[in-house]
C-alpha cells in the first residue's frame, strides 16, 4: 500500500451499521477508497459486497477493525455508544501520529435501556472526549457527522440536505470538514473546539424525538442559516 | 381590560434587551398588542417608544414586570440568565392558572463571568426547567425563541429565518407555537416535553460560537430539514 493510499482511504469502524455504511456508499460513490471495519471479519466482507452492489465502480475492503484502522489515515468511528471505549481500546495500539479519529457516536440513553430522544452523562463531557481520553498522543479526535440520517446517506440519487458540525483542533478538523464535500448536500460547519461535542452530540437526540413527534422515517436534518457561504 | 384584551396581548418581562425588544418590534407589526416590562418603569417606557418608533400603528405600553405580568396570557421572560430566577419570584404572585410564562433564557457561562459560548449546569437541566420549578401550580412554562437572532428581529424588513424548537405540555405549546406564525420567516417546531429545553439552550451556545468563528454580526440561525411542512 503506498502512502497515497493511506491518504487517500477513508477507514469506517462500525461501517456494517446503518449509519456507517450510510458514509461508505457516499464515500464510494465519490471514488474514495473505503475500508469497512467490524469486530467480525464476516459482517466486514458482507458490508462490502453491499457497497459493491450499490456502487458497482467502489474500491472497498471489509476488515477487522485493528486492520482496517492501519489503512487510512482518517478513521471514522460509528459504533453505538456503548461500544465506544471498547472499540476505541481494541485499536489503540493500532493508531499511529498524524491519524485522525472522527467519533460520530451519541450517547443516547438507549445505550442503557433508555429511550432514544434522551442522552446520558459522560464523564468527559461527550462522546468525542471520551474518546479523545483514549487515544495515544498525538492522535487527533475529530467530532462530526453525528446528524447525518443513515437513510438519506443510503439514499444515494438524492442529496443529503443536512450540515455537519465538525469539532477539534484545527488542523485536523480541515480534512473532515473537506470530507463532507464528497457528500452531495452535506456542508461542513466549524465547529471550533472538540468540546462542543457535547451540544452537537444531544442535538442527535433531539433530532430523534422530532423524527418520532412528526413520523419522519427519512430523518430529520438540520441547517444553519447566515453563514457567510450561502444563504439557507 | 377585556378578557380578548388579556388573550391578544403578548407580555415581554425584559422587552428592554436586544432579544426581548425585537420580539416586541415583531409582534405589534404583527398587529398584536405588546406589553413590555421591566424592573424600571422608565426603562419600560423608553422601550416602549422605540417600539413605536419603529411600528407606528404598534398598541404598545412599558409597564413594570408585575403590572405587565397581568395584562396578558402570554408572558415571555426574556431575561439575562443571572435574573432569571429573581424576576419569576418578583411576578409569582401576579402569576394565574390558565397564563403561559414562555422561557427564552440560556444559562450562558457569560451570567457567571465565563465564556458566551460556553453554557453552565443548572440543577433542574435547563433555564425552563429552573422556571417551571419556580411558577405556582397551573401556571405552564414553554421553552422557545432562545436561537433567533436580537438582530435579525429588529431588521423589520426581512424575514429572520430561523426555526424556533418549542417546548413544553402540549395545550400550552400550541399557542406559543402560533406566535411564531407572526413573525416571517420565524417557523415552529414542535419540541416535546420541556426537558428538551436543555438541547436547545445548548444550541444557543453553539450559534454563539458559530457567529465569533464566522464573524456573523447578524446571528446565525438554525432550521431543520425534512420536516413535513416544507422542504428547507
Amino acid at each position: 500500500m503506498s502512502a497515497s493510499d493511506f491518504d487517500d482511504a477513508i477507514a469506517i469502524l462500525g461501517g456494517t451499521g446503518d449509519q456507517g455504511l450510510g458514509l461508505a456508499f457516499r464515500f464510494a460513490q465519490a471514488g474514495r477508497p473505503v475500508v469497512i471495519g467490524s469486530r467480525k471479519l464476516d459482517r466486514a466482507v458482507a458490508a462490502q459486497q453491499e457497497v459493491s452492489e450499490a456502487v458497482p465502480a467502489a474500491d472497498v475492503v471489509g476488515l477487522e477493525n485493528p486492520a482496517a484502522t492501519r489503512r487510512a489515515r482518517i478513521v471514522i468511528l460509528s459504533v453505538p455508544f456503548e461500544h465506544t471505549a471498547g472499540t476505541v481500546k481494541s485499536i489503540r495500539d493500532e493508531l499511529q501520529p498524524g491519524q485522525i479519529l472522527v467519533s460520530m457516536g451519541v450517547p443516547l440513553a438507549a445505550s442503557i435501556g433508555g429511550a432514544a430522544a434522551h442522552t446520558i452523562g459522560v464523564w468527559q463531557g461527550s462522546c468525542a472526549e471520551l474518546v479523545a481520553s483514549l487515544v495515544p498522543d498525538r492522535v487527533a479526535v475529530v467530532s462530526a457527522f453525528q446528524n447525518v440520517s443513515a437513510h438519506r446517506l443510503r439514499s444515494l440519487g438524492e442529496p443529503v440536505e443536512c450540515d455537519v458540525v465538525v469539532s477539534g483542533e484545527k488542523s485536523a478538523r480541515e480534512p473532515v470538514m473537506a470530507l463532507c464535500g464528497l457528500v452531495p448536500g452535506l456542508r461542513a460547519v466549524d465547529g471550533g473546539p472538540l468540546a462542543n461535542a457535547r451540544i452537537v452530540e444531544s442535538i442527535t437526540a433531539l433530532l430523534i424525538g422530532m423524527n418520532i413527534r412528526y413520523r419522519v422515517a427519512d430523518g430529520i436534518g438540520v441547517r444553519f442559516t447566515g453563514l457567510p457561504d450561502g444563504d439557507r
